[in-house]
């Protein structure tokens, strides 16, 4: 099967807390055939009713989707109808090692051979949840980021022994419901997302402490500000578009500032660089179209500036 | 005068670069009126045209404005002559040490007492440029975020020795343009976005070298996750709304974790919190309004993901 080429599938919602709903919508709203099971019976039943209703305000009415949404989603009341006849499991259990160990491991007992684990914890890594599990190579986690039917992207983080198809397999799920996929390499504290939250949280922390700028003024750092264009484009990109000669030319720019207030250095962001940084970044946008990219990223700039923050004239009270 | 109502004004933009013409659109779609001048008349010139074209293409035809628009923005052939009556300097020369501090001086010594001098630098702290400026008590740096029309904030960074008062003035000259400000009580080095952007970018160039993601990836984790919260609330009132007691309960849950990787450390993140981070988030949202206050974030990520991701049903090629 192609990745890309994901049909309708029967997917299995193990937990049904919050991130369990969402995920289910998620499911639902793809086209998939959705089993909720949930420790306690009315958990499950009552995030059936959730999903149903919000599908219903997310996508302009449940109607628009054929008759069948509602028979697509059911409630099993044994973990094993759930998982039965998977062809793919999320598990949203609560976040206790011991807990999500047996959880997985009566998950991986009923489902069937080749259908890939995926767990949402954020913190546990696969190597620790699922040593003891006898179909450990098709288990990885498969992180969202909180709430994952309206933020679309999810990390994919396995253990060493996880099965490189396993991790193909729940790439091409993600993708078919429309997650953009952040393949974690190897497993390390954070993954990547909850990484660089942190390393931006450590630093507002640090400025706030030291009296450097409220906590308010902070935010208003990235509502009004980073946060803009980091709404549509990655941190690489935006550098890369943020001096006229690309990528190279801002690490040469700005490199050593950063290097001095947080200690990298400037070796290690050159061999990124030669290693594939630049040469990606030339290939979405040539050094020669770097104005025209920044003219593109403009334009999308100023659809979000018209929406938030433009009124035709704003600004003083005496504008004319 | 009230810091809020600021009449029209007489700017002054020197230097009109690229941030030099972002800074003359956003004055004079204000309805302020627009002195521009760069030591080469034909780019003041070339930069009020392209102001003109611009505002047309931001806010929906200059027509919409009175038919003073155009006279209100004007080329100044000799500084003295655009700074001579001006309210309000706005300073975006090159960013050598030796430019920056002669024009300030020169710009001091044109301009009438009190305008505040505000320097667009994001790499020359006011207490280095302007320590020879007899005038330097009413200098500082209000440094935009590219593009200043673009994107509603700015940061102001005084020198020691500049008065408050002529900060509350730049503050509300700012905020009578629709520019967020964003108040730096020390001079440090990359004030408050820069650092925070490198804090991220640092962690970001890390990740690819020890191959944990590939730069692609890490753009996705941003571009279609982090960032679209980001785009409209800054990161204390994201992990606020993150846990369901508040970001005291998401600091007890996370900030170990976080310390861990980055070596912060938990009695300064609790002193934060402690000393005003948590009083003005609870104030924003109270612990038992938290679910309703993520109900309201949830009602933005939707908007944002009907915008760019939404199409009805997304996701499987045979949903129904």
């Amino acid at each position: 099967m192609a990745s890309d080429a994901v049909g309708r599938l029967k997917v299995a919602v193990i937990g049904c807390g919050l991130i369990g709903q969402s995920w289910g919508l998620v499911f639902a709203r793809a086209g998939h055939h959705v089993s909720l099971h949930d420790m306690t019976p009315n958990t499950a039943r009552k995030a059936r009713d959730d999903i149903l209703r919000r599908i219903d305000a997310q996508v302009g009415g449940a109607s628009s989707f054929d008759g069948a949404l509602s028979s697509r989603i059911e409630v099993a009341e044994r973990l094993c109808d759930a998982v039965g006849d998977a062809d793919y499991v999320q598990e949203n259990g609560p976040e206790r090692l011991e807990t999500k160990a047996s959880l997985t491991a009566e998950i991986d007992a009923a489902a069937p051979d080749g259908a890939p684990i995926g767990s949402s914890t954020s913190g546990i890594p696969c190597s620790a949840y699922a040593v003891d599990t006898p179909g450990r190579a098709r288990c990885l986690v498969v992180h969202p980021i909180n709430p994952p039917h309206l933020i679309p992207a999810v990390e994919l983080a396995p253990a060493p022994w996880t099965r490189p198809d396993v991790c193909e397999r729940a790439d091409a799920v993600m993708r078919s419901v429309g997650q953009a996929t952040i393949r974690v390499n190897r497993e390390v504290e954070g993954f990547v997302v909850n990484r660089l939250q942190g390393a931006l949280l450590n630093e507002a922390f640090r400025l706030v402490a030291e009296g450097v700028v409220s906590p308010k003024d902070l935010d208003v750092a990235v509502s009004h500000g980073l946060g803009l264009r980091w709404s549509f484009m990655g941190p690489f990109e935006t550098i890369h578009l943020n001096a006229p000669g690309g990528v190279a030319q801002y690490v040469e720019r700005y490199g050593p500032l950063y290097h001095r207030i947080f200690g990298g250095d400037a070796q290690t962001w050159s061999r990124v660089l030669a290693d594939g940084l630049q040469a990606w970044l030339e290939s979405e946008h040539p050094p020669d179209a770097i104005a025209a990219s920044q003219g593109e990223r403009d334009a999308k700039l100023l659809e979000i500036w018209r929406q938030r923050f433009g009124n035709g004239r704003n600004g003083a009270n005496h504008a004319g």
